[in-house]
């Protein structure tokens, strides 16, 4: 006989199905969510139907947002020639927080990544161009540091290419505040043969 | 201004309640139920207002259940004079699965930890007492054999004392398949002070 009432081995199959979610972790968060008050259950179940119902993407800068153009796009102080592209809104997050941009965006939500199949025609090719021929002067690719974020930069550097439009990607080197002796033979690396000359 | 959707926002701060799910976690996995079909996300709303719902804790044994007496309880094959107290559901659900016990079951919900203020109210006492009152000849404490769960064990070992029942402590020792260069000093310890006499 099963131990466990089906409603609950439900609720943990579908905890499991989130990211970095795994059996044990499904089993307990499913028990802990029938330990505490209703009230407290039943607002995650409504945060989660609310945002699917409130939340879509930008038309525009297709970040998630309850408005359609979203607040960055809608905003006249911002400089509609230069558009930054990241691979995700939560890329965009961290920038907006840093508050080190002042124009616009566009959110790839996807990154090319040969190895879990070819995701190129993931990538809003169309979309970036369609932003890129409209007064936009600089471009900045600003994929993740890492193989996947390579590749992608260069094929969205290359559909660029011959549009009258300057592309740039973020700098590379040390991150402010990171200690040398603990940075990896690749930051390394890169911020040697990036290195500036003072004088 | 935010660059998060109030929608998303909540939705990150109600996962960011469950335990363990930090803050970037939560953040992660809000994107996650965005980005997946409606449906995925919203049968995980739907799981958990059902669960809650339709899961109580069964009347005798306290497991989560849906119905009263829960399957276990109802089932007429078991041993009603043999009494397993678990600190929670999940480890109750870990004997079943092994099928090792064809008693009966009680589960604590708790146990005691000091440090995190007094829980010894916490305890069902009462429901434990009335439970070895009705035919059972042995309450086997099946606590986890950490600080808690020893001090956990005692407290009911103490409460149960002259009340003409048998109460027993699970073994320790060697978990049967691990290497013992691998076992902690505790382990290895309890293990040798608990070894038994083969001739």
């Amino acid at each position: 006989m099963d131990p466990v009432p089906p409603a609950l081995a439900r609720l943990a199959e579908e905890l499991e199905r989130l990211p970095g979610i795994g059996r044990r972790t499904a089993e307990r968060l499913a028990h802990h969510l029938l330990r505490v008050p209703p009230e407290t259950a039943l607002a995650l179940a409504e945060a989660i139907r609310a945002a699917r119902e409130h939340v879509r993407p930008c038309s525009r800068c297709r970040a998630p947002a309850e408005r359609d153009p979203c607040p960055i796009c809608s905003d006249p102080t911002r400089d509609d020639g230069l558009l930054l592209v990241v691979e995700n809104a939560r890329d965009l997050a961290a920038i907006e927080v840093g508050r080190v941009w002042s124009g616009r965006y566009l959110v790839l939500g996807a990154r090319l990544a040969p190895h879990d199949g070819d995701a190129a025609g993931d990538l809003p090719l169309e979309a970036l161009l369609a932003r890129a021929a409209v007064g936009v002067r600089e471009v900045v690719l600003a994929t993740n540091p890492d193989v996947e974020g390579d590749g992608t930069a260069l094929l969205l550097a290359e559909t660029l290419r011959g549009r009258g439009v300057k592309v740039s990607r973020l700098a590379r080197g040390l991150p402010a505040g990171g200690q040398i002796e603990h940075q990896s033979a690749s930051v390394l690396g890169e911020a040697l043969e990036g290195r500036r000359v003072l004088s």
